[in-house]
């Protein structure tokens, strides 16, 4: 899944998004379908937080899990009715995983990527500039809920998220012959509302406290390492595959590492591609796996996974740079 | 799944594979590891073929379908004993359909990606510089069957096996940690062999007819359609999910459309990025999917999906290129 980092510059981008209004195309954060009498039974399967409750229009934060509590995707799902529901997959193809547990299981649900490719509307001014193209309605849709709109006679998808804290909608566009026009439209749109191509921002998310998939968690972490064990429902969702070794890592005292923010000391930490380890003089401690430079906070902002014993607030740990240079991370608390 | 195109030219690489010998860095071709005593049993559900005869140490191709007969990837299978197996895929994550299929059917199977990355070790001149690390025997290994040999005291196992005509081994190289020093050795080794880095040929696969998934075949294609339809076992496979369909389609008089090699007419066409359009003067003819001038052949090689009215052998149809040229493409006949 191949995004673009930035479009002038992170730091450029990043003042952008937090004043103004941006259009992410992140069609490549592909929808899968599910859909069919057993839709919601096929979910829960994989999801550890109770979907029984769930109404349609509703959008909820599903970490996905393994049999054994591991993590292999973090999408937003959107239940669009009691048989049909949309998972905005991060990077790992959950279509496959959820095709092959509907024909392992038998259960009745269809597992597609349809035509769907989101556009993201994120930035202060995105409320907006989503009335003067959608109505005035569109202000009263609440957090993590989804409507369809009208937009050129086509009935389109709107729910109110987004991957930054800065607030705004994602527009889930079909059929993408439609791409140019909606992309069109809402520049033109927003010409005074300063508009711009965007894209997730690095500091900007790690600020928020944003986790991203692959990177700061991957399938080699489980659900209470990533801290998404707060979305388990323990008394909710036995029905979760993972729900026993879940159950087991909460009652056997947690997890062995888990993900923490960290400030990391000195001017601007070079380009985080592969983690860089975190260790005292006497043990490896864990690995930062996120970081940037923070105009607004005037520091090193980082993610990393740190090891129990190393975890709590304003311990000082001991970092390698990818460039070779040696300096300090303090954990700054949870995500 | 991202892997390099060539590293002189396509051209230049392309004589060399024909000639001399080449290494492959495929270690992005992953494998999927399924172990335990249905391991057998869940491949079958998704592979066509009888794997019933299958022995220790052979490799098969292996399509993978869904319950639809569409094709989800087209690995190579190595069974290593009666209750362990890698798949070596192309470019989706089977690893997940397994894992969800296993899952589903409670099958006492575990799918795992284990630390193994393969090097492709290909050309005319492969048996030579293998006989030098690996020793004399290793030319007596037939195509398709895959043995352990030792390096730097770690048994490797390699495979007669690769992705071009030109014959070669797959070496599965572990622990990761022994990677550079399996290279420099093979370099070292292969000096008068003239022994260079390369990658999958673009040409030279063209020419030997050698699909690639992502690009010639997809998941909205059938078995027929990929014209691997001659890799299902109507007899013997029935516990494949894709049976049924599969059966129907044979049943209904075949695919509708289906993969052809093709001469394009004229100078030398450009890069196939996207599909290009084949027709009639009154209807769609289906598209090209891979294109190349060929330097051996003197001829524009390509391959596409063609529609069933039009694929007999010499049909001349109209193209439309990527640059915006007309051309004419002449269907050769069968991959």
């Amino acid at each position: 899944m191949l995004l673009p980092t930035f479009f002038r510059s992170v730091e450029e981008d990043y003042y952008h998004l937090k004043q103004h209004v941006q259009l992410w195309d992140v069609a490549c954060e592909r929808q899968i379908e599910v859909s069919g009498p057993d839709a919601q039974a096929l979910l829960q399967l994989v999801i550890p937080r109770d979907l029984s409750k769930l109404r349609a229009g509703q959008c909820i934060y599903t970490p996905i899990v393994d049999q054994d509590g591991m993590v292999l995707n973090d999408p937003l799902t959107i239940k669009l009715d009691d048989e049909r529901f949309w998972v905005s997959i991060a990077d790992s193809d959950i279509g496959l995983l959820l095709k092959g547990l509907a024909l392992g299981s038998q259960m009745r649900a269809r597992v597609h990527e349809p035509d769907v490719s989101p556009l993201a509307v994120q930035g202060p001014k995105a409320v907006l500039l989503m009335q003067r193209l959608f109505g005035a309605e569109i202000a009263n849709l609440k957090f993590f809920r989804a409507k369809q709109f009208e937009f050129r006679n086509h009935d389109l998808w709107i729910s109110r998220s987004g991957y930054s804290k800065q607030g705004g909608y994602e527009i889930y566009l079909t059929p993408a012959s439609l791409g140019e026009a909606l992309w069109d439209d809402l520049m033109n749109a927003g010409q005074d509302l300063e508009v711009r191509a965007g894209c997730p921002n690095l500091i900007e998310r790690i600020e928020g406290g944003l986790l991203s998939y692959g990177n700061d968690m991957t399938s080699a972490n489980t659900l209470a390492e990533c801290t998404l064990d707060k979305y388990f429902d323990i008394d909710e969702a036995p029905l979760c595959i993972g729900y026993a070794a879940l159950k087991r890592e909460q009652l056997d005292g947690g997890p062995a590492r888990q993900v923490r923010m960290l400030r990391i000391d000195g001017d601007r930490v070079p380009a985080c591609i592969d983690p860089w380890p975190l260790y005292t003089p006497s043990a490896p401690a864990g690995q930062v796996t996120s970081a940037a430079w923070s105009p607004d906070l005037g520091e090193n902002v980082a993610i990393g996974m740190v090891e129990a014993a190393y975890w709590d607030l304003g311990r000082v740990l001991n970092l390698s740079c990818a460039d070779g240079s040696r300096r300090t991370a303090t954990v700054k608390g949870l995500v």
